[in-house]
């Protein structure tokens, strides 16, 4: 094999591998868009196939020859190859250590406790999903010990989003946050104005998000946004990403906001780098770098004062019955009002790391054998109390609202906590070089997406996040600059009642 | 290798060939009703991955080796696994004789020329297309040559929708409808009743497809309805089948029949045998017989006289307005008259399979070398008026109306008008049997899908498409049953009025 030849091969390989991920990520899709309601065991079959035949393609003898001539002739390569073989490895051997056996039989679980969830989410009935649950943990809890048997479960799992995070550093930025806002969220909670109770036409709010994708410059030829009852974004290739929403008739907000949040991640996928299709650079730093574009969009943009100088009288343009006798101050306040929501989707910015906590602190004792997914509801209501003080009163509105767990997604909360405090690092740093105030209150978001496109999205997946990061605020992580703007903003809120 | 090892082996290759089948489907489905608008280069790339591993696996060694194995002991396999045996080896001559490279560009064609008639379509502008289609048709013709260089082009491509059909077997059958429907167009054309002008909203048009679908017995839990430009149905598995149509804003009629043609479609697919799935015989005896159950729905049950005694009622339930002037046998004829439109789709039964003759004679001339990709417009047009006596206006209403061929099709159009006859020819067995007529008077459509399941949809691929017509029917193919039908149906509606 020649140098060339194996850089030939390596592309093609990712190429394959990359046709894979994104016929599952349609899979995905689809299921929570379009798919008929007891499918799940009919795509579960398809799925194993799939992630077999990709897992086949990873630990093929042809994929492990290629990198063993390309690793030790890494320095040989330039830095978009090296990176390339870094991560496929990185890749291989975790699907190496796994056996196939273990791999499918984890892929039909998911199909169906997918499932199971939503059925059991509307049939409010926990007892529905908590064998299936069972499983998930069980199955991640023997995955990880293929993977990593010298490493705690929990750690495995979140380093498979965040590259070298540990349930260590989870609890010093968590400790960080709790320090500062639990005093906060005593100071402010008591008077809080109520938002606007009305009726918001589900049409109004369809266009009204078609109105905020343009304003956001997301390209529609390339994107396409639908409803699902759990909304998401699913990024097939940078020429194909999808997004979904979710409507509620008494209130703008969620459904806006959740198209500007999934908004957010489509961006990113929309502008990595065209050179880096359909490779394993193609994709993103982090699942943490991703949610900081998102909840940027959604909080750092969307909820901000300067944004709803521009935002208000555009809603009011959708909504003039409803909104009509509103100043921007009010509609302002409204969607900013501290909620103490069981649901964290509809969770306001200062409350929202609590919900993340309260899952983080449930993974850690479910995989430390201090608790059983048979007491989950339990636990979960207990630190609702404890931590929000909220009283939750189903599980639909507890343990059951989010898909996670079903889907085999432990260890991702964090990422979405992570991303709020990346975010508002990636926002101190655009200042220093933006009137991003200008921008916001004009609604060109023009200038702040050409920052985040030279900072972050077109690196696509090229650096490690701590890297990428770093070098786009110019310093180190540092989670007070999120708590100190959490805290700036909310207490201006308040003063200002 | 033992018979028992050769048997396990020869379900697992199908299951993993089904599921990339299942993937292909959800790709274009996806493709029709989903995804972004300029999406299909990159799902090209995928779909061209996937045809290319779904080859590789009915080509492999293993493959081979094992069908070498069976084929001589077909005798001592029971039926069902010697038919799938059958069936594979088929498949496997035809991909192996087209070189890989083929048919993956030809994937790739096929997955951008589909989206170019789109927008073609959209922009009545033929030229758009015209270079796609000149390459459809080439690699057609030369996949043809790889397959079977002997035999006529379009001969080999019937023959891949409808095992045994050949261009002198089709034109015999369009001989015998023309000598029968032209004479009989001119009798009865003169006078023909206008359908109602008046606005039907699009919500009340989807209440009564979810009507119609429940009173066909189809089971939501595993088929879901949604809109799209080119209605269709997508059979995934027989658990997950996906069915698509497309409202008019000023008719009522072309949105419910269209349900019901391809809810015909989809009931079949749903009623497979369960030990079937996933293997090849989970599927049709050919495309002619899919469409003879599709039209079976549409026309002789939708479109009858004694299930308009139960459905204008209905229809009167969710347009009060528009239809509660007319009776049941005013609808009826509203229904039912013979329109000379441009549009295969807005056809009514009688005309019908004329729109079919010019399809497949315009691909007779193409593959004779008579006629060129950049004159079918005229050439369309000129048979529309020659056959129709229709002045086509636009190429949108005319050539550029079906996807078919932009989608690689080719040879697939008498499938329609074949369903046609042999439909006529099942309800004919099937009221020797069953009170149809009652039937469909009370709605009740069970007595008709138990006799379709005992007869056609439980036997899936497991006969040859004229051996399972022939036992349904207790005799051989007469397209006179189906002409007779026809000018039964249309003297009675002529002389009436």
């Amino acid at each position: 094999m020649t140098m060339t030849q194996a850089v030939e091969r390596l592309y093609r390989i990712q190429r394959e591998l990359q046709a894979y991920r994104n016929v599952r990520g349609l899979l995905y899709h689809d299921a929570s868009t379009a798919a008929p309601g007891k499918s799940a065991a009919s795509r579960g079959q398809t799925l194993a196939v799939m992630e077999q035949a990709s897992a086949r393609i990873l630990c093929s003898g042809e994929c492990r020859e290629l990198l063993a001539y390309l690793t030790p002739r890494a320095e040989e390569l330039p830095r978009r190859e090296r990176r390339m073989v870094q991560l496929m490895d990185r890749e291989r051997r975790w699907r190496d250590a796994v056996p196939e056996e273990e791999y499918l039989s984890f892929q039909k679980l998911l199909a169906v406790s997918f499932e199971i969830w939503a059925h059991a989410k509307e049939a409010d009935d926990f007892s529905m999903l908590e064998p299936f649950l069972e499983q998930v943990f069980a199955a991640c809890r023997r995955i990880s010990a293929w993977a990593a048997p010298d490493r705690p479960p929990l750690d495995v799992w979140l380093d498979r989003y965040e590259a070298g995070l540990t349930v260590e550093r989870c609890d010093r930025f968590f400790d960080v946050l709790r320090t500062g806002l639990v005093p906060l969220l005593k100071r402010i909670s008591a008077a809080e104005p109520e938002g606007p109770e009305a009726e918001y036409p589900l049409e109004a709010q369809r266009l009204l998000s078609h109105r905020i994708m343009d304003l956001m410059g997301i390209d529609r030829n390339h994107c396409a946004l639908s409803e699902s009852a759990h909304p998401g974004t699913t990024g097939l290739t940078k020429y194909d990403v999808r997004i979904t929403t979710r409507y509620q008739k008494n209130q703008f907000a969620p459904g806006l906001f959740m198209v500007m949040h999934e908004g957010g991640h489509a961006l990113y996928e929309l502008h990595t780098a065209d050179e880096d299709a359909f490779t394993c650079l193609g994709a993103f730093a982090s699942m943490a770098v991703h949610e900081s574009q998102s909840r940027f969009y959604e909080n750092l943009v969307g909820h901000s004062r300067p944004f709803l100088t521009f935002l208000a009288p555009v809603l009011q343009e959708y909504f003039p019955q409803q909104l009509g006798g509103m100043d921007e101050e009010q509609i302002y306040r409204s969607v900013n009002c501290v909620r103490k929501t069981p649901i964290r989707m509809e969770a306001d910015e200062l409350t929202y790391p609590l919900h993340i906590m309260i899952r983080h602190e449930i993974e850690k004792r479910i995989f430390s054998g201090e608790l059983r997914v048979k007491e989950l509801p339990q636990a979960w209501n207990d630190l609702y109390r404890e931590y929000l003080g909220v009283e939750v009163r189903s599980d639909r509105e507890g343990v059951l609202q989010d898909c996670h767990w079903a889907y085999g997604s432990i260890g991702y909360f964090p990422s979405y906590a992570l991303g709020n405090a990346y975010g508002a690092q990636l926002m101190q740093a655009m200042k220093r070089e933006i009137d991003v105030d200008r921008c916001l209150r004009e609604g060109d978001l023009v200038p702040v997406n050409g920052w985040l496109e030279e900072k972050i999205w077109r690196h696509g997946a090229r650096y490690e996040p701590e890297q990428l990061l770093e070098s786009a605020w110019g310093g180190t992580f540092d989670p007070g600059v999120y708590l100190r703007y959490l805290e700036q903003k909310y207490l201006n809120l308040s003063c200002a009642q």
